[in-house]
């Protein structure tokens, strides 16, 4: 067995990639324990329990989505906007590119999955949600005090909007085994459909 | 045990309520007999498997969903659109009011947990979803021909946008716990967005 220093970490790398391309409740412990290569003593020593791991997975994408979704200040917000529909595709890409199939958004898997049954894991990934909600909000109020945004679209609303089109769309081509290849473009006009300036190179 | 010729539909009918409530992979057979009050012996002469019983969940969601969106031709192409975004939050409405929470789409639900796992599940919720886009891209052809859509926009992505703002919105009130009385208004907003009439009474 490998060695303790890293032990959490695999058993963090290993649960994501398992948790992604199956679900939380087909996983068990000792699956996860030989997949990730520690005894299972080792295992409870880092977590007290799966739902803890779980939580550390969300951690783990989380960080590496602020990663890629970092935001150019000196970019109008329409540019912002869009960059951030081309990270979020670009995440995906990954994703099916790593697994040879669309595996779901790691947020929205979870969230689908447990959040009538586990409330601390619901909260856990929603806060992950509502900051991706929140970052884009602020971009979206901008967008509206600089007057780009159609008469009547609610800067707030816009920005709920474009996460559910994220999640929607991920969910359609883990569904239809499809590629999330739609899902930029489909950002992309969801983003023109509520601005003034109609054009996006 | 409840009379046998019944035990069917009450067998489907717990099983739509304890998959929505809870998810696929935490109900078991047993709890399934006992909620649908069959004995083992008639729950497997009507299901091979859990997941045949998933099918007739599936089945019995959509024909219920076919109904509430019963189209009314008469209407034009905007009215339409904006009737099938009343209907679907409508729906969910109902399961709120009966559940006392938000537990997301019957079809969202099984798609996110069990696309990876399960093909032929997969196919069957993934079938329903197809049929929704393609009612939504009938209807946003004629609203193309009519020329209401604003310039550049593809009928059939709208279609597609209208289904994945759908799923991305109740996932969204589900994992923050919170109603999805912001569905059909989002619903309403993607419409306007894409239409060269901006005015929705």
């Amino acid at each position: 067995m490998g060695r303790t220093s890293d032990a959490r970490e695999r058993i963090v790398r290993a649960a994501a990639r398992l948790f992604l391309t199956r679900s939380y409740h087909t996983v068990g412990v000792d699956e996860l324990c030989d997949a990730a290569g520690v005894r299972k003593g080792s295992f409870y020593h880092y977590f007290p329990s799966k739902a803890d791991v779980a939580k550390a997975v969300i951690d783990l994408h989380a960080e590496a989505f602020w990663m890629r979704l970092e935001d150019d200040h000196q970019a109008t917000p329409s540019e912002r906007l869009h960059a951030a529909a081309d990270a979020i595709g670009a995440i995906q890409m990954d994703f099916e590119s790593h697994f040879g199939r669309a595996v779901g958004c790691p947020f929205g898997n979870l969230a689908a999955e447990l959040a009538t049954t586990d409330d601390d894991l619901r909260r856990h990934v929603a806060a992950v949600l509502a900051e991706l909600e929140r970052r884009l909000a602020v971009v979206c109020r901008e967008a509206c005090e600089q007057r780009l945004l159609r008469p009547g679209v609610d800067p707030d609303r816009l920005a709920r909007a474009l996460v559910a089109q994220y999640q929607g769309m991920i969910l359609l081509a883990k569904v239809s085994a499809a590629s999330a290849s739609d899902l930029p473009p489909a950002l992309h006009q969801l983003i023109t459909a509520h601005l003034n300036d109609p054009v996006h190179a």
